[in-house]
């Protein structure tokens, strides 16, 4: 195991300065916070993943979560990370006062679960879904259903599951076949099978309410027919006890990471007996969860961001350590008496340490504005404010689940590479952050159902003004760093990225006006892609003018050396990285259309 | 476990139509072989393959090699794959007559291993470690080592491996310390650790002969003092009995992919009585190891080749029994009311299948083309055709060994995200297809060791000439490509590349002149990734000419879909992967020096 899974500074530095949280704290809704009260929150939570998160993380990998005598057997940390969690207010942060939160800023709560998730990404899921749920019920649900169910919740005593997934479905939720039937005492009797519900069981729940998608009969075909329904594991029987709900644990993924989280399949009404409770209105269920999704789909993004910072740490410190070949010298030879040198000075490591600072920090920096904007739509009382950062908040969704997870996983075989052989062996922890990343990309919608709704639904959403809105955001970036010499030449290339992305829409954007949605939306991977990489040039070029500013001003807040390392790893990102946005705009504009036909003689 | 595993169709096509390798058979050292014996051959691997090697491949990595009571316990099938497979001439096929080898084109050989190695790449490593330390005994070591070890090694009744990696020296040689001292009856003594030494122990190796890195005391320092011998571990004793050689297998490493493959951890000489006998001259060991290396990297390269067409099969067949979701009509909607379509219907989804269907075969032509540069030149009488050919092998080694590696990692990635969550769960194949491959750009020579061959000792190599000749190969084919309507577009393109290759040598030759090498060598693992994706589009480009060529001589040895089918991946692979030549020539020109200082603060 490394030492260190994450870099608080850096965290800090991106919370208060870069995306400025004291702002946020004008809002009525944070007014009991201030930067020394949410410090001292982030230092707590930073203390606890160091005692209770980060020391168990190859001990879960190493011993599963596994299916005995029909449930599940998990760590026994999942217990801890509830309820000691729980306390510490990792589930309750972001709810209001009056449903027994802490209105904590999400940006705060989403640098406390990064930093949770950084140290054992096998952990923080039971919080995140139990929270989710818990969101649902207050959002959606009747006061009934909250008093019987939020505290509970949101103390850690009882978990909480998102159940959208069934085995003939998989992300085409239209097929969801799950059946509510009606009864005369308001509930609904539920039967179907749910499949890759994650944190689903285990031995140390009192209780799991699972918020479930469902058909009620008769319901409209497609997602338009699709009801939400709290369905608990153990109902409250009449005399106020709980009683079994015939919900079944039938069985326990076995992945190849994330091992220690349970990834359950479970059977709803086999003995005709499981009660569902609707939430709000009939066939309004897809509705709902959408409504709850851009937070989940911030969770993922953030979940990325933090294994690829905890594996740059890990291979970080292994090139600090491990003396092995020599500097080439002027005539390109080496001279073996000299003493070997650390492989951090070799340049193809330092490039390769690099590539995963500037992946880690632009993802988690990407995650922080998602985060931020958020928060702004939350607190504000502008309803210009709250419409403007609701559609910027539309628009880099898509992007903030798919960079740092695609992204991130790049990062982490870096890091693997970094060590050579030992990388690849258990004995140390790059290999478990590769095997572990790589379900992030596939998680709340595939990178290719997000590029779907990036290029589909984002990018034409109200005649394009959230694209418009991201952009001019951009270009408000581009004339700050135009200021500085040292940014100018980069300002100047971000600025030519901008032209390209209205080229590249200039030639997609018809083939939708003319009806031709497959071939318009068949390379939205590529366009992703793109505009991940644009907006992260953005996010880098934005910190970059940070720290340029605090170097001139003097500022003190951090080292000389510390700003100056971002601004080389924004140069970093500019000369390796952006570039890409070239290829991807040829191929994007590419003649040939080579996947639209369904010609299987192809293959 | 998915029904296929290999595309034997496309194989044979590359061999025969593509490679052409009946005109190999001309020569003299090929006399007793036709296209049918081969095709025995190749028909016989694949049923041994289907047979002994697949079935196993999941029960392989689920009870991995594990050290128990001093030596090591792997799966009952690689006594099978020693002892059958030697029976059938997997090791000997390559090896002259004289030596008790088949005289089999090493081409040929190296398709049987390719079918072996994408049926279960956990087992042919047992064979293949054994043949290249065979490989060393004969053309180096004199006819007593000779005499005692090949045949022994040749039939598979002992293994055989390579001890060049010691814990503290890892890919730098030059740093070993693992010491051989003289005695009086000829041996030496050998003692230290070897780590990372594949195959080497198990229970069912009568003996293990190894092929090992050593200094002799008082040799030179660097690898101009580095001496190979031959130590086994038992060795024959007066009495002409196998006795124990003092050497200990101390450990065997646990990892997260080929888990089948024992990677052991050597102790020699802890009881100072390992004896060891010195291969060919004193300090010359590096040299041999080196002579025989093309064949190794070969090897790697296959592997990646091999396990990325797996993969692609294992998705392409799960794409083609799954629905799930429906084409967007003209109105960009779905109607739920329709069927579900199966995946490999959506354009996304054959974008993926058809990304591996590029990388796998697009590999296997890479590491057919080197065999056959192999055959040539061990078959040739022509003093300037030996020449040639082995310029052209030293030249494309370095991306034989990376491209089919790295780009093979990302093709089964792809190949993960087709099946979705199944993809990450241990149910399905994918999943270890993902974790066995990653080690392959790590083996023989990391990729960041491969591409400082590549681009300061290949592309300087007699004054650039490997590379002209490899280029003037290129525009062969360009030429001939030319001549067709459908290919025209294309072979400009990749013209395009070519003045694009110098322009790239422009900016970078003229540090290594003026004495800056670690300039020069910093981004030669952008400028291996760059060159890779020209040779990869060149035989693409390649086998669209054949293709085109059989269509329209209406050549029915395969079906016009067939040829259609190539040349259709062929324009994919110019569309989506060609295109990353234009921003990799970006970064690798770009004026900024970000990765060779040696300043630490940055991280």
């Amino acid at each position: 195991m490394a030492k260190e899974y994450v870099d608080i500074a850096t965290l800090k530095y991106l919370l208060y300065q870069v995306h400025g949280v004291e702002d946020l704290l004008t809002a009525e809704r944070f007014q009991d916070y201030d930067k020394d009260s949410l410090d001292l929150f982030i230092n707590a939570i930073k203390e606890f993943s160091d005692r209770e998160l980060f020391p168990y993380f190859k001990e879960m990998d190493e011993t599963p979560a596994i299916y005995k005598n029909g449930t599940i057997m998990v760590h026994k940390q999942v217990d801890v990370m509830m309820k000691k969690g729980g306390e510490m207010g990792i589930i309750s942060g972001p709810f209001d006062y009056g449903d027994g939160g802490l209105q904590l800023p999400f940006i705060i709560h989403t640098a406390s679960a990064y930093i949770q998730e950084a140290a054992n990404n096998h952990l923080p899921g039971y919080a995140g879904l139990t929270q989710g749920a818990a969101e649902l019920i207050v959002h959606f649900a009747n006061e009934d259903l909250k008093k019987t169910y939020v505290s509970k919740m949101l103390s850690g005593a009882w978990g909480g599951t998102m159940c959208l997934t069934e085995p003939q479905a998989g992300s085409s939720l239209s097929d969801i076949t799950t059946k509510a039937t009606p009864t005369q005492e308001g509930y609904y009797k539920i039967s179907g099978q749910k499949i890759f519900i994650s944190g689903g069981d285990h031995q140390y729940a009192e209780n799991v309410v699972h918020l479930l998608l469902a058909r009620i009969e008769g319901a409209p075909s497609g997602t338009k027919g699709i009801s939400l329904f709290v369905v608990p594991k153990l109902r409250m029987g009449k005399d106020g006890r709980l009683t079994n709900n015939d919900v079944l644990t039938v069985a326990d993924f076995q992945k190849m990471g994330q091992r220690g989280y349970a990834t359950t399949h479970l059977g709803f009404g086999d003995k005709d007996d499981c009660h569902g409770w609707l939430v709000g209105q009939a066939h309004k269920g897809l509705k709902y969860m959408f409504l709850m999704m851009n937070s989940a789909r911030i969770s993922v993004g953030r979940g990325g961001a933090a294994i690829s910072m905890a594996a740059y740490q890990a291979s970080l410190e292994y090139a600090n350590e491990r003396p092995q070949g020599r500097k080439l010298s002027s005539d390109g030879k080496k001279d073996p008496d000299e003493k070997p040198c650390l492989i951090i000075e070799h340049p193809d490591v330092r490039r390769m340490l690099l590539l995963q600072k500037a992946i880690a920090e632009g993802s988690l920096s990407l995650v922080l504005l998602a985060a931020k904007y958020y928060d702004i739509i939350q607190s504000t009382k502008d309803p210009e404010t709250k419409k403007k950062y609701g559609l910027l908040l539309e628009m880099v969704i898509p992007i903030v689940k798919t960079y740092p997870t695609e992204a991130g996983t790049l990062s982490v075989s870096n890091g693997v590479q970094v060590l050579g052989g030992y990388g690849f062996c258990s004995d140390f922890i790059l290999q478990q952050y590769y095997r572990d990343i790589r379900i992030f990309s596939i998680y709340e919608g595939t990178t290719g159902i997000q590029s779907q709704d990036l290029l589909g639904r984002k990018v034409p959403m109200e005649n394009g003004k959230a694209l418009e809105l991201l952009l001019t955001e951009i270009l408000h970036t581009i004339t700050e760093a135009m200021e500085f010499d040292e940014l100018r030449s980069s300002a100047k290339i971000l600025g030519d990225k901008i032209k390209l992305t209205r080229s590249v829409l200039d030639f997609l954007v018809p083939f939708a006006k003319k009806g031709n949605y497959e071939r318009f939306l068949s390379d939205a991977n590529l366009f992703m892609e793109f505009l991940s990489h644009v907006v992260i040039g953005w996010l880098w070029l934005d910190i970059a003018v940070n720290a340029q500013r605090n170097i001139l001003e003097g500022d003190q807040t951090y080292s000389k050396t510390f700003y100056e390392s971002k601004i080389h790893t924004m140069k970093f990102y500019f000369k390796y990285e952006l570039p890409k946005t070239g290829s991807l705009a040829e191929s994007l504009m590419h003649p040939d259309v080579l996947t639209t036909n369904s010609k299987k003689e192809v293959f």
